[in-house]
């Protein structure tokens, strides 16, 4: 659909991005009939704006509408909903989902070739309902760094190895995220037991258990 | 170093604990050298105290100190850190950590030789530092499933397949929790957009965003 693309931006979005188009064998080059915008999500209306009128220009962000690639009319975004990092390479596109916006049927036909070209399975989200959207995503992978570092500080804080919470982790996940522990058993006393604790050593982390203890009892 | 073990509480814990000590040849029947407390925090107390002195008395709960098996002085505590399920069996113990705690050698040989013959891989854990410790693991599993459910939320309210976060979480993991994402790139402006849609969409999720959002930027 696209013979040539241009990947504009090289950071851990715009790596792994043309190093997969390239894998496709796309054209990865300037001025290309595409032109991804893979840049941060503060810089994508003047990189959109950068553009002569003609390509088709595209953006990777999760949250930010279409209407930062004015003045372009044929756009359309392809969010990766995965974690990038620099020490992986296209191989961690696979098996991730991807979000597609598009406003005209033309658009949504590039955005899902996009999406099947990176090796992505994609969805259709609306465009008012990217940030929504995005905020999930943040919840469920930059949140949960954070949720591994609190755990952590907390079981180096009691003598106790912070890696031993992997396993715990992972077959949380394995078994689809069914809740056991002390809420599940409708344990309070427990739930008091490690508030006390919490302030007692890691009282910055007092906020944060309080937030997930309220929630996980909703 | 026990021949003969009774298991008391058939829950989620005791079933997976009970089938891997027979699957270790282990002969698991009532008055046993070592009566194995596997019942909700709030009974051990009653438990223990009704055993006759004599044998050893353990349990496998994380937050709750040794006091609690009193009068007995030959006594221990073996936690699997592992979230179990009635849908598993005794494998799902295997690669857990397990927090041990004894007050003397031979109990600490003793909570050791469980966890071994278990197939879990012991830590020392201090009788003071049980809660601190279980509030960790608390945070990461238990939290964990409330953080999924919270990003599910928003995903549906977005019109997105909650299943597609799933490969992003588990990524997370393998990523060895490397953050990436707006607040990793000092983008505060998407997480103030994020904040607004949540807002208007799912107002009950606020507090929990905002104490994830300020506990990551720390």
């Amino acid at each position: 659909m696209f013979e040539t693309v241009t990947v504009i931006g090289a950071g851990r979005a715009g790596s792994a991005i043309a190093a997969r188009l390239v894998e496709r064998g796309i054209d990865v080059r300037p001025g290309g009939d595409l032109r991804l915008l893979c840049v941060p999500d503060g810089a994508i209306g003047g990189a959109a704006r950068a553009i002569e009128p003609g390509p088709w220009v595209a953006h990777v962000s999760g949250a930010t509408p279409l209407a930062e690639l004015d003045p372009h009319v044929n756009r359309f975004s392809v969010h990766p909903l995965q974690t990038l990092v620099r020490s992986r390479g296209p191989e961690q596109l696979d098996g991730a989902w991807a979000a597609l916006t598009a406003e005209t049927s033309e658009a949504a036909a590039r955005a899902a070739w996009l999406a099947e070209t990176l090796g992505l399975r994609g969805f259709v989200l609306a465009d008012d309902r990217r940030a929504l959207y995005h905020a999930g995503a943040a919840i469920a992978s930059n949140y949960l760094v954070t949720l591994y570092r609190a755990a952590s500080q907390l079981l180096d804080d009691a003598g106790a190895p912070p890696q031993a919470l992997v396993p715990l982790m992972r077959r949380t996940l394995d078994n689809d995220f069914e809740l056991t522990g002390p809420i599940a058993r409708g344990d309070w006393d427990t739930v008091e037991r490690h508030l006390d604790a919490v302030r007692a050593h890691e009282p910055a982390l007092e906020p944060l258990y309080t937030a997930l203890a309220e929630a996980t009892r909703r």
